[in-house]
């Protein structure tokens, strides 16, 4: 198939820092081309590819100093628009922009959505623009979405199988925090865990300025015991060994999380999850396999006893079962099928419906409200 | 004529508080009106118009509490797409997103540029949206615009004559500082003009968060000096006295200011404009007429004694002769007419041209790289 991979030029592909986005859409991309596919990846010129780069500015946005990055994303949505005559499938990876000026080309197109859906801001164009066809990377994802949204797949995450490689032992047997010190991440919970339950805490995390108050009122004064040791921010590499000699990963998080890469980096690992019921969580974790999903903190504390019995090698088949990079393309692959064969009507079931009652007790009345963002007719 | 105006959504039209843009919006479509046009205004629902109003949010966003404003202003141009056709002219007064969704309605539309033109972060679409006719707000304005973009006009704004009604005395002999306190707008030149000078000095200026660090280090220390009165943020009332008793109005901006609406509301009052030769200061001063241009303090502390001497009828004739809401909407309807006429195609000769040598002097060093935003072909 011919397809067009469009990235945010905020960053490269892959991300020299931070970019959970861009890294998924590498992954995408690598595999596709490996998977025998014609792929053409539009993203910034310091990307690097196995497939053609489209380059679409000198450099990421972002190491160029842009604060407003919407008029080259409008530039490359024009080169894309003349070229849409050379692929069978346009893939947007990116916010906003697209919804208009592809409008007439829905029966090729697809987006996935990368964030919280949940934000009343972005709503006008969910709500004005219903024909684009949608992935949902978690069924949970989409409950904020108008039911009239257009559908076409969730599509889980995949890492790289040999990303973060099996470890069959868990040498170090602490637990193992890792990503951004802040609020909705809950380190005071992964902190609590280990106090109670006396099991030490590696917590490999950065602070953002954002959540430098966070971490100064909040979280530094509870780091001062011989069962926390904070290490800052680790690279690729040595995620590696934190993720693979942990007993387990904690994830205690306080929002509703669309995806959460971190869990599949550590069952790839073979690293059990305990993660708090929130968002994507009960879907990515095989609950009592490859992990623990909790709603307390009581039996998070359970659980760091509970998954010392349990098999690595079994988490790492759940890892392998559905959350590969191979896997999430074939699943792409199939999408992208559909969508053809639907010429672009594909609004299917949403299967996030079940999570519906639910998803008021997640997040109670500080939920932003959507029905601010309705236009008047 | 049958005409959209096309408002920004973050405030109301006219705004509640601040926004230049929207006041201009305003008075443009009140005037159109008046002239016996059949208006349309696109805007939010809080805005009040004599036009017909087209509610594209329930309120100002900024008032909603979105941060992100891109949705709103997309599903209000999918609105003006689709209605298009009962136009004769759509006049934009929104940055970016109208670019590629009107690039086919090109013979129709115009943008009215708003802001400075020197930021590279929106060159992109500048430089690859070629055809979208534009009016300047004075010809300044266009000096760091490609070579190729699609000039109709330049059309200087312009206030309802009874705005800022004429003083035929200074009665309180001051100079005036009027607008925000920040380092592009020199307040501390204005204080140093006072002291050198020895007439005394009102600030009327609100402090934004982004400028505190400024205030407080650098402007505070400066006004304990009997010659220097700070009153604070005033309203539209109170800002006619404000200006109509002041001996002049001190503008010692240090920044290519694209129009500069207080310099036109003091000129309305009969007061003189000293200000620093920058942006439009030249096209909307008539030297020695409505004020004096300096490069220097020591000019300005001289233009100080100098105004004394000056006609404030003739002042308020020079706003008369140019910056008037009726000859504003008298150039757009001509604007209009030129565009409809020419089938878009107006690419009229830059009058900036004359500026080229002068812009590098002003801006020096500092102004940003605009070939950094240039697009791989």
């Amino acid at each position: 198939m011919r397809i067009a991979q469009i990235a945010p030029l905020s960053e490269a592909v892959p991300p020299k820092f931070y970019g959970g986005t861009e890294r998924v859409v590498s992954w995408i991309t690598e595999e596709l081309v490996r998977q025998g596919h014609d792929v053409t990846l539009f993203a910034s010129g310091d990307s690097e590819t196995s497939a053609k780069l489209a380059a679409c500015t000198p450099e990421g946005l972002r190491l160029l100093g842009y604060r407003d990055h919407t008029a080259s994303h409008l530039a490359m949505l024009h080169q894309i628009r003349r070229r849409a005559h050379e692929f069978d499938v346009l893939h947007f990876h990116i916010d906003l922009l697209q919804y208009p000026m592809f409008e007439d080309l829905n029966h090729k197109c697809l987006t996935t959505m990368h964030g919280r859906l949940d934000v009343p801001d972005f709503m006008p164009v969910y709500r004005t623009f219903t024909g684009m066809p949608l992935v949902s990377i978690s069924d949970h994802q989409r409950l904020p979405m108008p039911k009239n949204a257009n559908w076409l797949s969730t599509i889980h995450h995949g890492l790289p199988k040999e990303n973060c490689p099996f470890y069959p032992e868990a040498k170090g047997g602490y637990l193992a925090f890792l990503g951004r010190i802040s609020p909705e991440k809950r380190p005071d919970r992964a902190i609590e865990m280990a106090k109670r339950s006396g099991v030490p805490l590696k917590i490999a995390a950065k602070v953002d300025k954002a959540d430098q108050d966070y971490w100064d009122e909040v979280i530094e004064p509870m780091i001062h015991h011989p069962l926390i040791e904070y290490i800052g921010e680790i690279n690729e590499e040595q995620k590696k060994d934190f993720l693979g000699n942990a007993l387990a990963l904690a994830f205690p998080i306080d929002w509703p999380e669309p995806f959460g890469l971190v869990m599949i980096e550590a069952m790839s690992a073979g690293t059990p999850v305990i993660a708090f019921r929130n968002g994507s969580v009960p879907e990515v974790i095989a609950d009592g396999v490859s992990g623990v999903v909790v709603d307390t903190l009581d039996e998070a504390v359970e659980a760091v006893h509970r998954v010392k019995t349990m098999s690595r090698a079994g988490v790492r088949r759940h890892f392998e079962s559905g959350f590969t990079a191979e896997k999430m393309v074939h699943k792409y692959v199939s999408a992208y099928e559909t969508l053809l064969a639907s010429d672009g009507n594909v609004i299917q079931l949403p299967a996030a419906a079940a999570f519906a009652p639910q998803y008021g007790d997640l997040n109670g009345s500080s939920r932003p409200s959507l029905t601010a963002a309705a236009m008047p007719a």
